[in-house]
């Protein structure tokens, strides 16, 4: 059985993470959806354990305490945090699995699972991201320049990423990851780890 | 002005390079297609200056006195080599080209090339690739053994490409290859590389 690839979805808060990420699913419906424990507040709309699973702060430190949470991390006052055993399940089982996270938790990922394909979702520029962000209209003016400051750092972090994704429009988004998935079912590398030693795939020929 | 990707499609003798190359270029007629100089007959159908520049092998050995090639390979008797200059204006310019050549070449495009896409088009089994050599019908049964036992040398190769295409199905491999190139357009590296450095461009956003 031919291990499934971990994609990892990430880039600066308001980037436009979540609707992207729920544009793929719909046209990939075989990409399975990792979702996410945090503590913070559901939005409008947002149903547990399909968004996330919303956690109070001592349910998710006990998570911690056991190691299942594959990563974690507290943003802007709330954590959010990975189930790991759901993501190492799915990828066993030969299915691609997709994590929609913030800049911090993709790092972590990477820690563990380099071989990851950790894709950014870039803004066309921080102006059409500021007005992103203040067009949600749920947060003060304190939590958006707060969330500007933030994400002016988290654009920093791309060059840890193997992939930058311009959002400029949400089709062509999700066609440039598609692709991307796509080639990297035919990296070479994997290729030959799937057929293992290649001069005996040969004899079978 | 961004420089374009030079992509390398490669792949054992008889595997279908030609023809994956040419759907290709009807799929994406933006892609450049450099025409590679041989000295090997023209087959039925080909034209000169559009399938190869056909040359004697005085006008290659000159071509390769000027240093006019990227690189040159002899391959079953046959020399076949890439015009220099054209693919390096292509790139120049913005645009991606796109190289069909024989294994020897393309590693030899990679030394001077690291930055190259790599493409080895695989056959489905070895069994299907003689097939594919038998069915042609324009080689000689000597001929034909030599071209499998080549073959079966440069399939060994694959492990210095970057991606794998198996060519079990024309308009599926060129989807494939298409997702590639997409998804190499989106590589992180790429991407800073256009920005320059990032800060500066966050200023001008």
């Amino acid at each position: 059985m031919n291990k499934g690839l971990l994609i990892v979805l990430s880039g600066p808060s308001g980037v436009g993470k979540g609707t992207v990420c729920s544009v793929l699913r719909k046209k990939m419906p075989d990409l399975v959806y990792s979702v996410s424990a945090t503590t913070r507040s559901p939005r409008q709309g947002e149903i547990d354990g399909v968004n996330y699973f919303f956690k109070t702060r001592e349910q998710f430190q006990e998570m911690m305490a056991c190691d299942a949470l594959l990563e974690h991390a507290e943003y802007v006052g709330n954590c959010y945090g990975t189930p790991r055993d759901f993501v190492e399940r799915t990828l066993a089982g030969g299915q691609d699995v997709i994590l929609e996270i913030e800049v911090q938790g993709a790092l972590k990922v990477k820690e563990k699972f380099p071989e990851g394909v950790f894709i950014f979702l870039v803004p066309p520029s921080l102006d059409e991201l500021k007005q992103r962000i203040t067009g949600r209209g749920t947060e003060t003016q304190d939590t958006i320049n707060h969330r500007m400051t933030v994400a002016e750092e988290e654009m920093n972090l791309l060059s840890h990423y193997d992939y930058a994704v311009v959002n400029d429009e949400i089709e062509a988004a999700c066609h440039r990851i598609e692709s991307i998935i796509t080639a990297e079912h035919c990296k070479a590398s994997k290729y030959l780890a799937e057929l293992g030693e290649l001069p005996a795939a040969i004899e079978k020929a």
